[in-house]
């Protein structure tokens, strides 16, 4: 059964080691189908050199419920189905503790538009999540996570088409993308920028985002109808 | 003597170089035989890819005398061996003076908990030790450190079970574990905290600890009775 | 056609990420032929691992039409052209986000010359230029990027061929030099540069350039007439 | 001539790159041999991966002339010679442009003795020379460096054979040792200890150095009559 994603999903895994964003099993990869409404993640806690596809756990979209596998899912799988069932223009997700990311996430600050990096692939701030709240961590936590993901983005008019990323409060990042590999990839884009906006912090306390226009341009020399940037 | 512990022992420390956690023979990691009371230690400043199993020490757990092994053992000992006497759920002790932790230790501060990647390996700040006296110094001075350790868990109510970590002030981590592996698994994590905290502290000077609840949550979704995450 | 020289940029290009200036298809590296007026530069988004010396694009260096190849240009050849065309000696180009450079692009500011280091390639400060204005953005932006960088070194007086580099406002650095490889060298010391000024400007805040009959020395020792490092 | 010598200081000057302590042809290694009053130093501006222990030079310790060798030795050269006739025990040096070193040259700034890891290698404090005159400069400047740097030493009442290593002024590190293999190891020590200053002076800015009684403890730990570290 989807045994195509499932090898898909365990190299978008793999990748994460190889760019360096995560240390030991932290972090996973889901990708979705959004035919079938079955979403295919990584198991919990297994070692990264060590999965196979088959490990790949294969759930409900709706029900969380194991449709497929041997081993328990990510214990993050319920932030990802919220993130799904609520953004339904994204394929994958990533979720890591890179470092900068993370950084970021500690210090519940946002990830402002300093330059072009950030403008090819973020179409502005991308934003971080208010604390949760007690009875919101004692209940359905993961589930909860990602509501509170989608409260951000809504409350801040934020698209999550345009901007594929959040950093949780004290946390960490969730990435998204058209599919697993575009996830893994604006990951190592976000955690490129985070490192970026620490340094620039230094260098020049209480910076501001970029200019709009300059934004604009950037975003949309890479996006949408009137793009030109590529083959 | 304890031959499979041996090369258990040099399999850790040989993680050290590895994780780049050591610099040259800097470093050194022991794990106890709690039924012989024996505990097996890196000889002191041999270059780690000269090491081989038979280099490792065996020392007495009460009198730290040589029990088995041509090198001496680390220099470090004594400091193991009171941690080994007074922490009695703990199996293996890692000392390093990794870039980030150490900058901690000479800043003389703790290592306060500020997001989950904190919460789900330690239960709390990971403390920094006093200064030493010049009278603990010029005395059994790496006994003494030990004593000092103790000292800190006791004196701040911290659980050693809890929080397997300390940093010993103008000096560096001592890491531990229920075996050598763990206390290695450990001293990586703690370095990845003691980098992203000192990234957080620059973007955010004088931040505080995380939520307790946030803490508590996931400290024991991975430890204790209710634990869920993983297989 | 340039058979040799479309060799020469596509190694070029690819040492940007061995000396990790780039990340995926980020940066660009191109060479002139003066005789010919003609311009060999990295295709767009390519990926570097993939290409090869018959995907490199030759451009004309007056109108920026396509001489040969069939891939389109790096999205950034119209400030290529512009760079080749207002300083008539020099020979090669990279463009990179490279982290450090950036991050000061971001703070847009300029790199002071702190350092003998900085002495031995960059005859004073690399300026950071102006922010561009929203018709310049609105209008042929990579053109108007160049045009904007020429400015900078007209207006403060600045000789591009003894400070080879240029940091572009909220995006990165442009790099030159008499051909591709030694622009790609240059990008190399400029990132070193850029980390270690960030880096000074912390542990020393408002530092100052150094002084300028050191700068003189290390400069006029490795180049021009009387210089006596090297064979 | 002095074969062995030369192989030896080819294979030290080749732990630069490996040890990421050099970019390109920056730094050189020498050693001296004692009886002869001859120095064996690389080579100027080659590339490490091009040198072969025939290119080493042999250059007088008295009167800088090279005795053997068809390349030209390191600019560097009158600087090594002036600290091997001053500092009668050294028996290498290595100078390097090593990142985090070169950026406490850059801001004018001692190594202060923040821990124990400093402690182990050098007594004290590791100093930053003033900056040179006008005249220096514009006159013998790389042997006025060596002379800046003794001056340093004797005004400050600082032991070249117990602090192995200084920092120049806007420059960067001079470090030496008991041979070129020891220069190349106290390089890789201060690199490590600039780097954690840094760090540490981020944290807790101000800060202060360790207790002498701790500093005294470890030094001696490892030096001298009393050493007791190690094998």
């Amino acid at each position: 059964m989807l045994e195509a994603l499932k090898e898909k999903v365990l190299k978008a895994n793999l990748e994460l080691p190889k760019h360096k964003l995560v240390t030991f099993t932290w972090g996973n990869v889901s990708e979705i189908d959004r035919e079938k409404n079955l979403v295919v993640i990584k198991p919990s806690g297994v070692e990264y050199d060590e999965m196979t596809a088959d490990d790949m756990v294969v759930v409900d979209l709706f029900t969380g419920e194991v449709v497929e596998g041997k081993l328990k899912p990510s214990s993050d799988t319920p932030t990802h189905l919220e993130l799904y069932r609520q953004f339904p223009n994204i394929g994958g997700i990533v979720h890591t503790h890179s470092r900068h990311a993370t950084a970021w996430a500690q210090a519940g600050e946002d990830l402002l538009a300093l330059g072009t990096t950030h403008g090819d692939y973020f179409y502005g701030t991308i934003p971080c999540t208010r604390k949760m709240t007690p009875a919101e961590i004692a209940g359905e936590y993961e589930l909860e996570t990602g509501k509170v993901i989608v409260e951000t983005f809504e409350k801040r008019n934020i698209q999550a088409d345009q901007v594929p990323a959040v950093i949780v409060h004290s946390h960490g990042p969730f990435v998204w993308g058209k599919d697993a590999n575009d996830a893994v990839h604006n990951s190592v884009v976000l955690e490129e920028l985070a490192y970026m906006n620490f340094v620039t912090s230094q260098i020049r306390p209480n910076i501001q985002s970029m200019q709009q226009e300059l934004l604009d341009k950037h975003y949309l020399r890479k996006h949408g109808a009137n793009a030109y940037y590529g083959q």
